[in-house]
């Protein structure tokens, strides 16, 4: 059932034991939702935990630093920034079927918790800022650093046209509640590890082009963390590279997994919708920026996806 | 002598025939500020026009745009974003001492207009957007584009500590006024051609580091624009790249001018005033991001850089 955000805090305070549930390979927005709302149902009183099926990338640590990890029986679920239960990885088959709430802001949301607080904002902490504004919690300044991470990272730092007026309020808002934005932007959006700017420097080296140089592609495989001594963790970045060269239309990152699969991240600008582009994959997203999964070879899944590019451009 | 908004706005309704002048090798603020306001004095009925010592970067072509570039004796003479007057570059032997309106952001002021209005704001758009309201003008899109435009160059796009709240605010404003956000911030982040693309790759190749690897420093040379087909206007994000690798307290970015003298960007982080270590060869800025320029080889410039840093960082 719908929800609005007046009726999620309702659920949210009636309940206790919470399981705060994040999608998997973590990203800074649903992270910050987690953190952001279990640390706000904990000043309501209540019992709240946030659980991910993939480690936390260090970089993210500050979110849940000093947060005690409480241990009780969960009674109620909450997916945060969850657009489809298999985003939930490997935790999909535990809590399938199981999800009480979820608060998303994925247009391609299928619907499958119990209750659904979903709005189309730029991130999915401007409604958690929402919904902690309803449940009457003083913000401090650990839930602020959590939210305005997430409206950061989402909007590659206010970059995005899906950034809108209330946007850059809310981020104002927060930065005013203690959220250090200078600290948080630097450590998401400026620095780069040796290993990450030596693995950058070879996937720019071998970024592709196709489709009458529409199309760039940028492929990370095993090999290429072997070499830099990076890993996957310290990928997310690469994915906006490939749209930056003038001309190009669709951007992707295809990045090779351990297990011999792969996943695509697209980009793209208003003429092509990811998020249509990735669902002919099994995947999903937004409209400029989506993502899917390959269980063949990087090079099968670049034969595909070229030719997908082809049909789409014409 | 230091004026306020009020008393700004004042001094510029009173006159009329106002040339604004940019500081040289103009930047997104500093444009920003000029086009805004000659836009909104021009809605007031004033004749007004902007006048650049270099040309103008095509990428903020969209600011000049449908604007009629008037001709008349110049009868009031305003700077916007111009610290000293040598920033005038070629023009500060025409205009040097007759500057009657300075409108500046930058603590390093040298107070050499008759009248000042100088806050510390993130970007000199900021300002201009307050001295616009007090002149009672409606802001159309093309003055909030100009304004949003030197608001996000100016703050690396909302990233760095010296956004402010009251900087995300009068953004939204401007969003709201028209300002497309997402167009603007592409043009200006977003978009690399494919000359500055290969000039990029080449300066990070040969990017060095020295104290211990907590200075980075990329060197531009006129060969390397001869080799690329790049050239000066494009180089300027190749400064913040100096120092986004972890453990680099100061980034450099040595440019080598076609005369045979050279311009270094500093970049530094809390520990290090980029300001004042540019006043030391005779340059200025910000905090955290300052310029001055050499009379001599980019290797010697690199030389006394470098010396420099070893004293700084002991």
């Amino acid at each position: 059932m719908r929800i609005d955000v007046k009726e999620c805090a309702r659920l949210l305070k009636e309940h206790n034991n919470i399981l705060i549930l994040t999608h998997a390979h973590p990203d800074g927005d649903t992270l910050g939702c987690g953190f952001g709302l279990c640390r706000a149902l904990m000043k309501c009183g209540k019992r709240a935990r946030v659980v991910n099926a993939d480690e936390i990338p260090s970089k993210y640590n500050y979110m849940e630093s000093g947060l005690a990890n409480e241990d009780f029986e969960e009674e109620y679920i909450v997916c945060v920034d969850v657009a489809t239960e298999n985003l939930l990885g490997p935790l999909a088959d535990q809590y399938s079927g199981k999800i009480n709430l979820c608060i998303d802001h994925h247009g391609t949301n299928t619907e499958y918790a119990e209750n659904l607080l979903l709005e189309e904002t730029a991130s999915a902490c401007e409604i958690i800022y929402k919904v902690i504004l309803e449940l009457g919690v003083q913000i401090d300044k650990k839930i602020a650093d959590c939210l305005y991470t997430g409206i950061s990272t989402d909007t590659g730092c206010f970059r995005y046209a899906s950034a809108t007026p209330s946007t850059y309020r809310i981020a104002a808002d927060l930065m005013e509640l203690g959220a250090d934005n200078g600290y948080i932007n630097r450590l998401m959006f400026e620095t780069k590890t040796k290993t990450y700017a030596h693995l950058e420097k070879l996937a720019i080296d071998g970024m592709k082009f196709y489709c009458g140089e529409r199309v760039a592609i940028i492929t990370v495989t095993q090999e290429m963390y072997k070499i830099t001594g990076s890993n996957e963790q310290e990928t997310e970045s690469l994915a906006p590279l490939t749209r930056q060269i003038e001309g190009i239309e669709i951007g992707i990152t295809i990045r090779e997994k351990n297990d011999g699969t792969c996943k695509a991240s697209i980009r793209t600008f208003e003429k092509v919708n990811a998020a249509d582009f990735a669902k002919s994959f099994g995947g999903g997203g937004h409209a400029q920026a989506a993502a899917c999964r390959f269980d063949c070879s990087v090079d099968e899944a670049r034969k595909r996806l070229i030719e997908k590019c082809g049909e789409i451009l014409g």
